[in-house]
Parts: structure tokens; C-alpha cells; sequence
């Protein structure tokens, strides 16, 4: 199976393409790119068996959760502000997203609004949570997505203190949110970060006060302790996504396949459990698979095809990596990821 | 024991003469070269221990398998196309190989006629058998080379899912092929790999029926599991070749090392035993016949002499390798194959 | 969490600022850089676990020892002749250390009179000791330090044999000593090394006299056994700092992460626990305090600020340190100091 | 103790004098270097522990071996051909191992007479012998060199297969050989290196009559497994040198800090035990004699001094050896080599 050069192809050409500063906000993580590197090589470091000679004729990746039904389980992880990358902004990932017959997780801080990019993917979409500081001006954001159809709440708990970010170019701002979040005033001597930014963090007692506004399925992103994962499901939350926000939030944690298998003996079976941070390609979704997640997402690669060719970009990312995961399927005998579950990733 | 610049001399040349497309395909890995490098990067990390001061003599590299005697344990493994490499093409290995008093397997995908390269070769040669998409394309194939004269079958499971393949060059194809294999057809909504490419592929029922066919020994090329190890043995098959194929395959596999010492101790002795991936010498070569390995195939090294000198290059390989695997054995004491394969590998 | 490239600018600066010779002797290890490099690879090493959704906003970096009351618990290492590096020199460190609301270690070898120092801190600082030969020339200098103020004693036993130091620009000296210490003259036969500097230096009898003699809390710095920590504890000192001097005196030692654990746990609680060498970020301090030890020690960091700005400079640097530090809490849910040593560091 | 550059000056210094032919074989391994450089690295990964505040002012490296005492453990290794480095030659590096009161190995192959080089060095040497085929052509060098006053015998057992050397300049030769030892004629079909070489390698047998012709204490150099060393301790030798010929024979063996301490254990007591290969610095010899050697030779490292400035630069690389030997002694706390070997390294 001859690696396509698909992906380093759009890498290389969005790298080109956007203005330094919108390319190095895309890439950038918390430190000095090491978690960004530590991520992917993780994936790539788990080992394959091939198991020819099998019959796999009626093979086929589909996959079903929540009761939708999609041809593949490779979802699109939620990115803010997409007109950044490309005019197409979140409508183009939509399209494309629907084209391939897949989901994926709309931002708090999307460019576009939320019902516009509903419509146009002609197919309910999942909508990414950020608090907004308090219930009050929280749920106004929430109800919103709820009525402009959102098939779930993806709420990301991760990145409560918010660096300050590039600045947005004219045009590009989150059009879904009543006003820009900031830290709160602070009075000398105290701290920006406990005093300004976490007072206005969610704690649990919020996620208990979210289980009760979300009429749909519920998922917590950016848990990483198998403790926190336990606290999930007991807190009513049908899924939740495995992640360390593709390293952009604390530099030098674990990388999720390091913390994937515990959270799947624990919690596997009572919730949904997603992946994202560092996936690359088939052959890496194939291994989240096989250590027990129900799916996968991307965030940078799609993004790189956006950039390169728009809506058309995201959409032959998505079939590059479903196609590599079908051989990969193919070389290790898997036909369906039922049987990739059961079959365990090779260990030296 | 100062290592002969031989073969990394041969490598230079061979880049520098061979037109960028054929050096790619000759080189490449399924993924961005990693496994290439793994494969051989696991020979050489295995430890030889000094053995000084015994007596070496009458000390030989001579083996035997089938009924065939060879003057040492290194086979040239099947490569597809020689006539890409130089215009000598299969039939300058066979005459190299001859010369050396050693064996090879000629590709399916040769780019000369079989009965034409045995003849040449003036012994009997080993067949590299590719399922042909279903038993009545295959019996062809495998008739013709039985009857020229084939002295053993190897069948290779690993690669079923074809590559694009580089276009081929005027004048070189597989002529041995009534006609090259295509994927099927596939109706709109059905998978170019599944139901395309797989439902061509051969299962273990083919290999049963295989086994029926071939009246000179059968050995599976391409198998990294204990349990298809031991598969191919109750099928009734006389060798295996155990292979990651050379990382052209599926990225991310374990190394043959790695696997080896397992099937060694399930189906030693049950079956001849035979690998390749990543052998680039003598010492190599001595490493996988001390963990177990009845003799081993090398196929990018003996490519890299067929294209700088030919028959001359390929000849000089084989050589280098044996007299490195002397020097070896003279260093460690081992005065035959049966030696070595009683000594332990330094383990730290 | 983005870091700031606050320190990688102020080390660049600095080195684009000091003359080769004065770059060459801040950043210089006993070997050829590898222990430098070790030592803060070690610490980055060490992997945080992300504990959202916790309750904060109370949080504070507030710690207190020997009665002292500090914001953070980032102190500054002694450092050499820091009018080398910048023209504030030691007053310039001690002006920012005290608008930081921390503590720092007074150099035996400071360019400026420790009372002028301690003077314009307008607080009372500690003095680092080196010992002077022997107890009658040692005396004068610690009851100097005294009589100026010094809040405790920092004995440093690591470094008896000092090397040939580069030579001192005009008007730079080391203004506290009566006079340079230099190796006694040897007789013909024997060692520089043993009869020249090592009877020179001092023992664990002079750390009981010296314990006589200080008044004020008395930490040994540089202790890296475990037994060592332990006879420290027995002599009575209030502290140690776990060190390998930054990697300055005996190349290739353990890091200082390496033999934290075994050291808290035998003397944790009996006498205070202060670490440095390789600390480079708030992260860092976060997980030697989550290791055990009450503080930590910045080295090199904060000349990088001086030699760049001056006190502005040193103040930024531990600014920046505590706010990374408030983060890292923020981000794993520790609301004080008490919390992270209770937060067990991620083991993979 | 920062390392002064003295080693590093002269390897770059000998690599800008010597013609680039000379250079490669000095620096040459049997591989492409990487077993040089495993072998220094294995050194260096060793860690050394501080131990500040004990009493050493009568400390000393000074030692003892068959009766001869030396001012400390380190020993020059046989290297062949010296006049190739410097016109001093061996006689260079013999007068200055005698100003440094140590002790050197003349090589069989030594470009200057064993006589004249015992003359000049005005001290009893040790011999290193080559094996000359057979007995009959061996007897005359080793009476030759006991004739000259050679003070211990060391028999090298690690090299039996000549490589084809570097072509020698005029006027360097191996003038102590009656002849230049070649492979014998081989007939056809017969091997070089079993049938040509290896019937002229000496094996146990000849170690047992050689030990009858030696008066002095005898010592195998180039042993790796602990059977072979209790072999030449039941054989009645005095010594071995535990080695891998620096990496000049077999790519790919263990270093000796991997088999050391196994032999220290089966042997140590019984035999004196020597090592080589890697050493390079006061520190590594430090860690050999930690790990139980009783004392260790260099190679390449004499040889950049003697390049660089003949005897003197030879008598500097030892001096500058000892002296990182005694203030490594000195931060550990060892006040002989007893001590040393009482000292057990860092475990991490
Ligand atoms: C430019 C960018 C913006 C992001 N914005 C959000 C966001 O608004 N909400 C969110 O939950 N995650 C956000 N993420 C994190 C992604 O959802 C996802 O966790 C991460 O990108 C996965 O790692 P990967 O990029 O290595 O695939 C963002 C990531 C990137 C690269
Ligand atoms: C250019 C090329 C063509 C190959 N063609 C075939 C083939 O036709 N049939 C087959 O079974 N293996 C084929 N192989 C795989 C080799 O038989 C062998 O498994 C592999 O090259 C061994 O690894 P090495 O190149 O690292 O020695 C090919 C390999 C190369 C490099
Ligand atoms: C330029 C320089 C001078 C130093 N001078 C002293 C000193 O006078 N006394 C002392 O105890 N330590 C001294 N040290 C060691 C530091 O106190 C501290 O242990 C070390 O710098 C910590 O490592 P870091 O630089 O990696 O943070 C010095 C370090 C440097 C870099
Ligand atoms: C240029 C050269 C020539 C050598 N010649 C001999 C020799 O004649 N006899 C011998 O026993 N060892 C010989 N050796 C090996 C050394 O004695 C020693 O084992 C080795 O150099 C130790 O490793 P080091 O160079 O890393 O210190 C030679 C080594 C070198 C580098």
C-alpha cells in the first residue's frame, strides 16, 4: 500500500498559500512544537500485522452512532474561525463532509452562522460548545445551535484560559457569539489567570447544569484522566472525546494513545468514545480502532485541504483517509470495524 | 573485519544511473520510507559476540534444501520488472546466481519469458507465483512454470491490493502474464479496495487448492503471524518466507526480527524457514540464520548491482554477502550453518 | 497554554549581547554542553495531566518558609560576578527579585558588596557561601553576610575544585572576599588536584562547626545522594538544594529529576527540599514541586533577562515563570501549592 | 570541573596533519563508524554520582601490577605502525609513557625495533604478539621481544582475518617480523577466509603451549564472553584485556561496559582484568575501574597527541587523563582506586 502524498501535497501547499501568521495560528501548539510532533509519531509508532488470505469481499467501514448512519467513522473535529483558511469557511467543510457521508463538529467560534452552515450541509450537524463565561450567557449560544438543528452537543472542557490569539483579519469574527469572551477586570494583586480567567471557567456542577439544557446526545471534549472519563458517563454524557486538543492548550501531557486503553476498559460500552489529536491517515484511524475507540477525528489535515482547494480539499482528504483505511482493513483481514475492534495492534 | 564498501558503492551508482521514476519504485516503502529504514535498522541492532581462538578450518557456508545443495544460504529474492534495472534484466540474475551456486525466485512479474531465463540459468529455478484473480487465470501461470523446469513455488499472500504502478517503459511488461489484473468493476456506492481489488484475492481455500495443483514444493512468501506460520504448515505447505515485503506493503508493520523467534519455535523443523526485508550483509544474513532462519532472501541490494554492472553486479553481491557471512562465522566461531544457528544472539 | 517566547528571546538577545568569552562561561557544563542539555530535557520530560472542569478561582502561588512569605516559590540561584552580565549587576537581580515578591541567593562571588545588595532590596536576602580554605578564613566572610542582613546561609559543597575561570574584565571582582582563593603550592610529586585544592577543601566535621557558627536557617546546596541528604538533616540544616550545579562541575550525573523522589521521601518534612539546574519554564517548577521539593532555584534564566534588560529584565523573567506556573495549576487543577505536591506527575 | 579541550584539539589537529589515508585507518571501525562511536558512548551513558565534603588530601591514583608501579591506571594500547602518525614513532610514545610513570604495549607490528624502543624508554615494556601462522614462525618474535626485556606478554586473539591494509609508505614496515604474514593459497573452490586465513589463526591449544614459552606474566587481549575469560584464567594467564579491538574486527558487538561487569564477577580476583576500546576521557577510565577493571588502556586517543606533537603530545593526553581521574576522584569522594572500586555507579 503505496502512501499517496495527498496529505504532505496539501500540507506543503497551505503552508504556501496562507499568510504567515494564519499558518503558524493552524500549526501552532502550546510549546514549541514538540507535543504537535510527539502526537502523530504516537500513532505512528503502534505496529500493524498483516493477516492475509482472508475472505473480505462484503468488508465495508460503515458505521452508525447515535442513529445516524455514516459510510465511514472518520469525523471532522471542531476548528474556529475556517474563512481564516479559505472563503469557503465552515460551509465548505460542511459540504464536503455531507458529500462523503460523515459528521462533523461545528465551533462556538465558527465565521459563519451556525444555521447557515446547517442548511447548506443539508444534513443535521454536531455543534461545539464553549462556555461562555456563565449559565446565563451560555445557554443563549446553546439554544441557538438546538434550534438551527444540531444533532449534538460537543462540549470542550479543555481550554478554559485563552491566550491571547492573532488578530482576526476584517471579515473573519465569531458570528455566533453575542460578544467576544475576555478576562475579567482584576483588581492588584491578583492573578490574571485564577482571578480573570478561571472564575469564569465551567467546573462539573456546570456540566450537571448542561446534562439538563441538551434535549440531544451530550459529549465531553478534552478529557484525558481516566477519572474524568468515569465522571463523564456518571454525569449523564453519552460520549466523549479523548484529547489533548491537538497539543495547543498544555504543553508535554501524554499522548492519547498512551491514555486511550485505560479510558476504554473503564468507560467503554457506557459511552461513546471519540478520538482526535494527531490522526494522519487511515492507517492511524484504523489503530484508534483498534484500541477500542467508536470513531476518530481530524482537525489540522482537513483544514489544510480547505486551504488548499476549498470545500473540494476537505472532501478528498476525507476519501484519502477512508481509502487507506479500507487497505489497511484489507491487509490485516478486518471487514468491518467490528472486527478491527477484536483485533488487537501487534505489541513487540 | 573492515566492511567492503561494495554494496553502498553499488547504491550510489545505481541512483545515479537509473532514471528518478524507476529509482523511486525501486526504492520506495509503502509509507515515507520509515519501514524501509526500520527493517534494516533491526538486522544491525542485533549484537554478534567475538569468539576467538577457535578451530575453523574445515569451516563451510554450504546448505541444502529440497534436494538442491547450495554453496551458501543467500537466495535472491523474487523482484518484479529486471529489465527496468538493466537491460540484462532476469536473466543476468539467473546467470549470477548460477555462478555463485545459489537459488532464486523469478517474479510473476518478470520481464522475461521463464522458460527463457531457466535456460539460461542452466539449473532449475524457483517460481514467484501472484494470484492471477481467480483459479482459472492462475492454473496458466503456474503450469508454464512447472514446466519450465520451476523447482520450487513460492506464493506470495501479502500484496493483494495493487498500487498504481509507475508507468512502465516501452519494451518492459509481464510477459509471462496472459494479461495484466485490473480491479474489478465496481458499481456506484461499492469500494474500489473491497470489492474491487479483494474479491480477486486469494483466501486460504486457494491455498488448499494450490497445494493440489503444485507437484514440487510450495512455500508462502509474505507471512509475519505464528498463526499463519502454522496455517501454512497444516496446509501442507514445505517453506515459508517470512516478510514484510520489504515495507512496500503496509506501513507500521513489526519487523521480521521481531516475529522470527516466535514461528521459529512453532513450526521449526515443520517446514524450511526463509526471510527477507532489510538484510544488507553478511552479518545480517548471519543474525536471522542465528535466530532461527534456514536461509534468506535479499532483493534491493542484488538490484542495485544488477543496475551499475549487470550479471557482473549481481554476481559480486551474492559474493560480498558470503564472504561477509565468513568472516563472520570465523569471528564467532561457527564453522557451519548448523553452528550458528546453536549460537545465541548477544542479548544486553 | 501557548508559551510565551519570552525566555528563547532573552536568551537570544543575550547572546547576540555578551562578548563570546562571558556567553561562553554563563552557559558553560563541565563537559561539552550534553549536561546543560540533560538537565532541562529531563524536566520536559516529565508529562502533566490535563484535570478540567475544577473549581480555581481562590488559587493562589502564596508559599512561606522559615517565616518568610513569598508570592511564588521561584527563587534565584546564586550566580557569579553579575556586573559581567549587565551594569546593575547583583543589585539590579535583588531589586527585581523583591518587586516579584520572591527570594534569592546572594553569590560568595558577587561583583557588589552584600550589604549595598541587601541594602537596596529592601528586604533581607540569603548568602551563598563558599568556603574559604579554612574555618578562620571562612568566618569573616559569613559573619560579614550576617551582620548585613543574610535571612539564612547557603552552604555550597558541590564545586572544591575550581577550574582556571576566564579572566575578569577591569572593575569586575568578587568584592565580598578578603582575597581570591587559589590552589596551595605543591611540592614536587604531588597533585594539583589532591594536595592543591582538596586540602582545601571542606568536610562534613566543618558543616558541624559551620552549623555553630550560623544563626540563620542553613541550607547545603549541591547534594545529589540520598545518604548526603540525610547527613545534612543530621548536622542540622533547615534545607538543602537538590543540584548538580547546573551541570557546571562533574559531567554526566544524574538529573536532578532522576534523584528527587528517593531524596523527598527520606527527608521530606525534616528539612526543606529546594531544587535546581534545568528549570526553564513555570511547567518545570510545577512538576518538581508536584515531585516533592518546597521550591525551586532559576539559574542561567534570569541572567539571560539581566544581561538583556537589567532588573526589568530579571523581574520579567520570574513574572513570566509564575504566570506559566498559575497555568499549569489552572489547566491540572491544583489551587495551591499543598494541591500540586498531592497531584501525582503522569507515568506512562 | 569543566573539561579542558586537549582531546578534542588534538583529534582535530591530527585529522588536519595526517594524509587522509592515515587518518582513515587510525579512525577506521569495521563498520561505517558507528561501532567507534557506540563504544564511547557506552562510557559516557554511565553516570557518576557526587559526593561533596569528604576528607582527601592524601588521596592518589597511584597502583600496582606484577610488580610493577605505576602513578596510575592508564595504559597505552597497541596501535601498529606508529611511525605512520608522527617520526617519533613508538619510541615517542615509550618515552613518554616513562615521564608519565606508566606503562605502554608494543605492537607486533610496531615500525621501530622492540630493542631500541625498550632502550629509549628506559623502563621494561610489555609486548602485544600477533599469532605468525604457526608456532614455529611465532617463537622467534615472542623470544625476540622477551630477549629485549619485555616485562609481560599480550597475546591478541580478537583479529585472525587480515583485511587488506592501507598500502605502507616507504620506509614503514613491520620491522620486529621476519616476514609479512599472508593468507595461504587457496585451491579452487575453497574459501579465503576459512581455507586462506583462518588455518593460520591460533586457537586454545596454541594459548596452552604459548603459556609454556612465556616467563613473564602472560595476557590475552580481546576477550568478550566470561567463558573465554575463565578459559584463559584456567589456562594460567595473568591477565586478559577485555575488549573489542576498539571496533577495528567485528561491527556490531556489545561494548564492554555491557560484558564488564559478568567478567568482573567470574573473574575478577583471579586475573588481572584490563579493558580498552572507547576510553576517553578521566571520567570513563573513572567508570571502568568503578565497574571493576584494574586498570585502562586508550588507542586512538595517544595517537591525535603523538600526530600532533609527537612524545610531548603523547605524555599531555596522559597527563590531562590523570588529572580528570584524580578531580573525578575528587567529587566522589574516592581517595584510591580501592575506593573507586567500592564506588558503585548511578543506577537509574
Ligand atoms: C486552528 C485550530 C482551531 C481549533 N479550534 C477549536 C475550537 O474552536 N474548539 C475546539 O473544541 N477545538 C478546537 N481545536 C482543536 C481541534 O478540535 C482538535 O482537538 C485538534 O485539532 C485535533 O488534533 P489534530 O489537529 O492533530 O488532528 C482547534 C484546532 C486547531 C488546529
Ligand atoms: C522493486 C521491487 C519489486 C518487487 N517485486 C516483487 C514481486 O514481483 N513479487 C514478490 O513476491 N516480491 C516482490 N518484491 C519484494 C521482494 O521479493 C522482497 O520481499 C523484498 O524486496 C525484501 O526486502 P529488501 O528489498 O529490503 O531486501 C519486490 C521488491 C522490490 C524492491
Ligand atoms: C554563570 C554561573 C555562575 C554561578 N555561580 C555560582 C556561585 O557563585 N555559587 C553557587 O553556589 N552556584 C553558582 N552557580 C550555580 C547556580 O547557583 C545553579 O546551581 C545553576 O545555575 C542551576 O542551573 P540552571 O542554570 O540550569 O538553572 C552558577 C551558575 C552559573 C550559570
Ligand atoms: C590504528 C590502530 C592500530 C592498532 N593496532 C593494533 C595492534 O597492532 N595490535 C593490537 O592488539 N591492537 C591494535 N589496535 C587496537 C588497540 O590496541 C585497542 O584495542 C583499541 O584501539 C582501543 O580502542 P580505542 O582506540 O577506542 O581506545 C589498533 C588500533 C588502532 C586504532
Amino acid at each position: 500500500m503505496q502512501s499517496l502524498p495527498l496529505l504532505s501535497h496539501y500540507l506543503q501547499q497551505a503552508q504556501a498559500k496562507l499568510p504567515a501568521a494564519i499558518w503558524h495560528y493552524l500549526q501552532a501548539d502550546a510549546g514549541d512544537g514538540h507535543q504537535l510532533h510527539a502526537n502523530a509519531l504516537a500513532w505512528q509508532a503502534q505496529k500493524l500485522m498483516p493477516r492475509p488470505l482472508q475472505q473480505l469481499h462484503n468488508a465495508s467501514t460503515a458505521c452508525e452512532m447515535f442513529g445516524e448512519r455514516w459510510a465511514h467513522p472518520i469525523l471532522l473535529a471542531p476548528v474556529a474561525y475556517q474563512k481564516l483558511f479559505h472563503d469557503d469557511g465552515e460551509i465548505g467543510t460542511a459540504v464536503a463532509c455531507n458529500a462523503q457521508q460523515g459528521q462533523m463538529m461545528v465551533s462556538s467560534l465558527a465565521s459563519q452562522t451556525i444555521e447557515h452552515i446547517i442548511q447548506q450541509a443539508q444534513q443535521p450537524l454536531w455543534f461545539q460548545l464553549y462556555w461562555q463565561g456563565d449559565r446565563a450567557r451560555t445557554l443563549p449560544l446553546l439554544e441557538k445551535a438546538l434550534a438551527s438543528g444540531a444533532s449534538a452537543i460537543v462540549f470542550t472542557v479543555d481550554a478554559p484560559v485563552k491566550q491571547s490569539l492573532m488578530d482576526l483579519p476584517e471579515g473573519v469574527s465569531a458570528v455566533n457569539l453575542a460578544q467576544a469572551l475576555a478576562p475579567l477586570p482584576i483588581a492588584p494583586g491578583q492573578s490574571t489567570v485564577f482571578d480573570g480567567w478561571m472564575s469564569q471557567a465551567p467546573t462539573w456542577e456546570d456540566v450537571h447544569w448542561l446534562r439538563q439544557q441538551v434535549t440531544v446526545p451530550l459529549l465531553l471534549k478534552g478529557l484525558m484522566h481516566v477519572d474524568d472519563a468515569k465522571r463523564a458517563v456518571d454525569a449523564g454524557c453519552e460520549g466523549i472525546v479523548v484529547s489533548n486538543h491537538g497539543g495547543r492548550v498544555l504543553d508535554n501531557t501524554p499522548t492519547v494513545t498512551a491514555v486511550l486503553p485505560q479510558i476504554v476498559t473503564a468507560v467503554g460500552g457506557q459511552c461513546k468514545i471519540l478520538v482526535d489529536s494527531g490522526i494522519r491517515s487511515g492507517q492511524d484511524a484504523f489503530k484508534a480502532l483498534a484500541m477500542g475507540a467508536d470513531a476518530v477525528c481530524i482537525g489540522r489535515p482537513y483544514i489544510w485541504g480547505l486551504a488548499t482547494e476549498g470545500a473540494m480539499g476537505v472532501a478528498k482528504v476525507i476519501r484519502w483517509m477512508r481509502d487507506e483505511l479500507e487497505m489497511t482493513m484489507a491487509l490485516t483481514g478486518a471487514s468491518s470495524l467490528q472486527d478491527i475492534r477484536q483485533l488487537a495492534l501487534y505489541q513487540s
